[in-house]
């Protein structure tokens, strides 16, 4: 009960303030802790039928192939036994080309933070939750929705720093499209080391921004690449052009990182009806040939690169093209992605998505279905975990809120039940007796404090006091408990030399920049 | 295919008239369907966990006794082998007794509706919805919270059997005090059969209601008493007053009911904490204890009496006393809970509950516990399925609307995933080609009305399109299209006759009843 990291029934939570009538500049949340995942996972799938799909996918990439818009990738491709097309940049390969090379991947590992206490095992039963990544707008309550801007991204990393149920920065939490695009990146990566000592994932894209996040992860955590290289610290996530293609900077960024022995996620974009299929059994064999085709490279550039079979089939509303989340079709394919991970041992990550336009019941219940899917498929990266909207087009400060809860719920869900002597209560009840109370008894007072999970966000009051607290729903309530979180946010401590030579590198690199351009 | 009761993929619904431009009176919606569970049961109990519990509850059963505040149901049990206190109120029972008396309970049975199409097989892997039962208030968007009336009672029982997912109406969807309490029953039952062709629940209480309950069942489906006995219709609830009491009304009301050959379920009230132990294997083993000696004493009544094994164990705030739904202690029991009606092979009946005072996002994320945790629990009877609020206090008639697509949705998510030459999509992955897209292709075009779940209220539209509409939340569509629904509602047919015969029944026992009071 003493580990600050073991996982339990929220009896290390602070007391929650807003209950005891006082206020408090941070709001009550579950501490920092390992989440696992100890139910069995619920599969869609018989075993004759994963192997259908396996099939399937391998056919895929043996008789379809696959577009590399990447030479180099190619050429390690055809080295490997891989067959480049006349077009030049199809490439077919066997099955056993590809499932040698996937075998090379760990089943599990860890990535290093910063703060040690903040490493994360990927893998190994562990779920582990990001923040919103790569939206193009953000949104608050007060000001509405606009273009993402580098305040949002800095204010949404602080957020992501303050929730501890959030154990990593997923990517840019939302584009700060009003930095430069040619140094962007430095801004953002120095931000990630600065506002947060938690693992963050620079972009796979070519230009040297893979380049600068390798030499400034290294930086901040005190290493020199082959110390790095040692103890992981990055992962990207590579996305497909699906169909059947992957792009080149995308390949060329990945294989960088593969090669200084950071981890890989790769992510194939198979919305149903649109870039794959719309029957799901087709979609998922696609979804799989992509996969396995992506991770086979990285473990051809370097064996053993920790690699995660990323898993995001979903449907669009075949009337309007729109993409959907958190649908009937979204939850089976995530847990059929879980049963295709397994099939190659590879640790599976999946998302907390939804489609709506404003954080509503709707925006709940799409995101709960994507992450009880998550959960019960046995993701262990689950990206996109607080904060995400419509589609991924928005990074709502509302939305956050409403998704720690939903996280810590989560979490809470996963502890196991104590069951011996002392918990059966038979003593209890019979103190208690037919038809009492057990609000006084011994046995709840010596738990009460501890024995339920608190929650972030919900409110329990009857409807009267509801009503005389302002008649407040989660939406407006989410937007007071991020003012008061961002207001009392303290940056974790990072060494002044680190900071230091971090402004020095950036410098340094924003000068050579402007020289090339 | 063509089976219209048959699980599938959203194939046999309606175009739905909203996406399509045009405005319709009736919402697009699923079909009436039976919903199959066929994903193996969570388990968050190891098999020793499970008879620890047992064991637990058979010992509270043996040492402490439960009291039962009805004399014909003490008889009943005093004569199978239990002991009086000298009390006169408290029994105990030894397990032989209660587990010889509740192994006579059949594993499933099928309930029958006046429309045979919306018969109910309980258990056997079928999942059940009903709608609210219970509500001492209602509420709307429009006019708010009110107490329960008459008019809303027949509004919501209306969009009960509008409602294809809504499988029964599972007791009061609000109780209707504008009608005086002594009639109340009649003109209650006789709103049921008239505007619903669907399972009901008459309560399960003293005073004759039992009676006429039985009598205009055996009315509406042309039956005599001995007919209504062999293919039982009616259900009802029992509530233990936890902790260890149960109430001689309801006791006498469900030995009425089940010598009348209808089924019970027997819902032990253990909110953890307040009725029962601060700990959750102590409230589980409570439940378990309660839920058993009501059955054994329904079995001793009438062997064979189809009987549900209830859930209800959640948490209360232990700040506040206020009680606590779709929290993480609250799914983990509901799956608890599954666990041990598996083991006595009892259908199993639990909840869609929360505990928010508006269907927002609190709303839905706490009923989407609640039902992931029941789905994945095997609940065959999910009662308060669609429209409860504030723990019960509410019948909301927009959270009907949210609950049904939350319904429709778990129903999509267990249909089965078909994997076929056909849907693993070769040719058309070879027609498309890497970097084009599905929405022209062949495969895409034989399928795509049907491919997909299409909601009765999720607004996938992005965001400049849903601006345009009115920037309408969940809950105001919602609004929109429980409207919709009551206008478009027709009366399910019922033969001249037996309303007649319904009718001068009511006016006989309203005359009668008058005379008595």
């Amino acid at each position: 009960m003493s580990d600050p990291e073991s996982q339990g029934s929220g009896a290390r939570r602070r007391r929650n303030p807003r209950q005891s009538g006082t206020r408090s500049a941070t709001p009550a949340q579950l501490p920092w802790r390992k989440v696992e995942n100890r139910y069995r996972p619920v599969d869609v799938f018989d075993d004759e039928q994963v192997e259908q799909i396996h099939d399937a996918s391998m056919r895929i990439l043996e008789e379809l192939g696959i577009e590399f818009l990447s030479p180099d990738a190619r050429d390690v491709m055809v080295r490997a036994g891989a067959t480049l097309d006349a077009d030049g940049v199809r490439l077919r390969m066997d099955r056993g080309l590809v499932l040698d090379a996937v075998a090379k991947a760990p089943s599990s590992f860890t990535l290093h933070a910063r703060n040690p206490a903040h490493d994360l095992v990927i893998g190994a039963g562990r779920i582990n939750f990001a923040c919103v990544a790569s939206a193009p707008n953000s949104s608050d309550l007060d000001c509405g929705r606009r273009p993402g801007n580098f305040i949002d991204f800095e204010n949404l990393l602080r957020l992501a720093q303050s929730l501890n149920i959030v154990h990593l920065t997923g990517g840019y939490p939302v584009e700060p499209t009003d930095l430069p695009v040619p140094t962007r990146h430095l801004d953002c990566y120095l931000s990630y080391i600065r506002l947060t000592d938690k693992i963050w994932r620079p972009y796979a894209l070519g230009g040297g921004r893979i380049e600068d996040a390798i030499e400034m992860a290294a930086i901040a955590r005190g290493l020199d690449r082959d110390g790095l290289q040692r103890s992981p610290g990055l992962l990207c996530n590579v996305n497909t052009n699906s169909p059947l293609r992957v792009d080149g900077p995308m390949l060329d960024g990945m294989a960088e990182l593969a090669r200084a022995g950071q981890a890989v996620t790769v992510t194939p974009f198979t919305l149903a009806g649109a870039m794959s299929p719309v029957t799901l059994a087709g979609s998922l064999a696609q979804q799989n040939a992509e996969a396995l085709a992506v991770i086979a490279y990285a473990q051809l550039v370097r064996p053993g690169t920790p690699s995660i079979y990323g898993g995001f089939t979903s449907n669009v509303d075949m009337k309007s093209g729109a993409p959907a989340f958190g649908t009937p079709e979204y939850a089976r394919a995530t847990l059929a992605g879980g049963q295709l991970a397994r099939r190659y041992n590879l640790p599976y990550r999946s998302s907390n998505a939804n489609a709506a336009n404003v954080p509503d019941a709707q925006a709940a219940y799409e995101s709960l279905m994507s992450l009880w899917s998550a959960v019960m498929g046995h993701a262990t990266l689950i990206l996109h975990g607080a904060g995400w909207m419509e589609g991924g087009l928005v990074a709502s400060f509302e939305k956050m809120i409403i998704d720690a809860e939903l996280l810590q719920t989560m979490a809470e869900f996963l502890a196991p039940i104590e069951v011996n002597e002392a918990t059966l209560a038979l003593d209890a009840l019979r103190e208690v007796g037919p038809g009492g109370h057990f609000f006084g008894a011994k046995h709840t007072l010596a738990r009460y404090e501890t024995a339920f999970y608190a929650p972030l966000l919900s409110d329990w009051r009857n409807f009267e006091s509801w009503r005389e607290g302002g008649s407040k729903s989660a939406l407006e309530r989410a937007n007071g408990i991020w003012k008061q979180m961002l207001a009392a946010y303290q940056p974790p401590p990072l060494d002044p030399a680190i900071d230091e030579a971090l402004e020095a590198y950036v410098a340094r690199r924003r000068e050579s920049i402007a020289q090339a351009t």
